[in-house]
């Protein structure tokens, strides 16, 4: 009989990459899951009782207790599904350092992108790009296989996924070039073992409402800036 | 005969609270190490070398091997160094929770602290005022024994040690008034405790040097903004 894990919940949006680092790894997986989808414009108050301090998608409920931030809720579902799949090495020194690499993306790649593809000061854009080329640059050296994780996907990689996926669906909305195959072949080729990996690929949304909506947010920075 | 655990190199500055968190942790458990002190104006060669993206503090060296950011390195010296006054807890779900406490620690609390304390914009100021009341708030909510850990220091706590110690130096330089006692009685009284508790009184800089720090910093603030 197999291991009832109990009963687990969760809540994104089809459009949040955030979302969807918590969905990745739950297929990846195969765990059983009821999804919720929330209107971020009319957050559910059941969204809102789950993770009233950031009231944000994802949020994973297990067993009735919720979690929120997307790092977070990836190494606890490795820890309770921790055999199928591992998402994080069993090396503390190798642990670390795909800690330290999620963090990087979130704290430094991700901001810079948003800087650089979504700022009106012309200025501001072009540090944007610089920082952005310069992390891009640090991820490209430390991809050395397949994936991050080795042959296999691991946190590094789901935490990566915005540069997989969305990045270059923003690159397409606000005509920005950043992660190009010259510059990066690495990183390029990882992009697209990564988004044609059959449990990634059927988790992704559309890509043309993608591009649509960077378009949007991008026109509407546009116009309150003049 | 004692485990051999290897060379472990700790590079720091005595007035950063980053770096206190390891070096913190480091004492907690009793880890033998060599402390390199940076000075961060002629950074060494060996801290650009450890930390090339970065090139801050802290950085742990442990058997040639260099690490970053300090919540991933006290991860790194729990798993470690795990027997001897474990950090984290066993449960992964209380190990998230931990976790998802120290990043809103990073991510919320200290900018909210460093709005409200260091910028010439009033408006700002006051801004950021309400977010650190708001974010201190959820903390003295959460602090349910007398550590965030229960009743020994944790992962929480030292990530909160900025809140214990620099907070009060920052409040008497700027004359702000944020963790009052009367506001928030359990974090008041965790900080003493957290404070006066002998590993960490040990570890902690002169606090007439860090009060003197931040009011220079605070006046080449307002002097820039005129």
């Amino acid at each position: 009989m197999a291991k009832d894990y109990g009963e687990v919940k969760f809540f994104g949006t089809v459009g949040s990459p955030f979302a969807k680092r918590v969905q990745i790894a739950l297929d990846l997986k195969g765990v059983q899951y009821t999804y919720f989808e929330e209107d971020l414009r009319n957050k559910s108050e059941l969204l809102l009782k789950y993770n009233p301090i950031h009231k944000k998608v994802p949020v994973l409920v297990h067993k009735g207790r919720p979690l929120a931030e997307s790092l977070v809720i990836l190494e606890y579902i490795d820890e309770i599904w921790g055999s199928n799949h591992p998402l994080l090495p069993q090396q503390p020194y190798d642990k670390a350092l795909a800690r330290f690499w999620s963090r990087f993306i979130d704290d430094k790649c991700l901001p810079a992108i948003l800087k650089a593809a979504f700022t009106a000061n012309k200025e501001e854009r072009e540090k944007g790009s610089e920082e952005s080329l310069e992390a891009l640059e640090y991820l490209e050296n430390e991809l050395k296989d397949k994936f991050f994780g080795g042959e296999s996907i691991g946190l590094v990689d789901i935490a990566a996924s915005y540069l997989a996926f969305w990045l270059p669906a923003i690159e397409e909305a606000v005509g920005l070039k950043l992660l190009t195959s010259d510059k990066f072949p690495k990183l390029h080729k990882w992009g697209q073992e990564f988004t044609n990996h059959p449990v990634v690929k059927k988790t992704l949304p559309q890509r043309e409402k993608v591009v649509g909506f960077f378009k949007a947010r991008y026109a509407s920075i546009i116009a309150a800036s003049k």
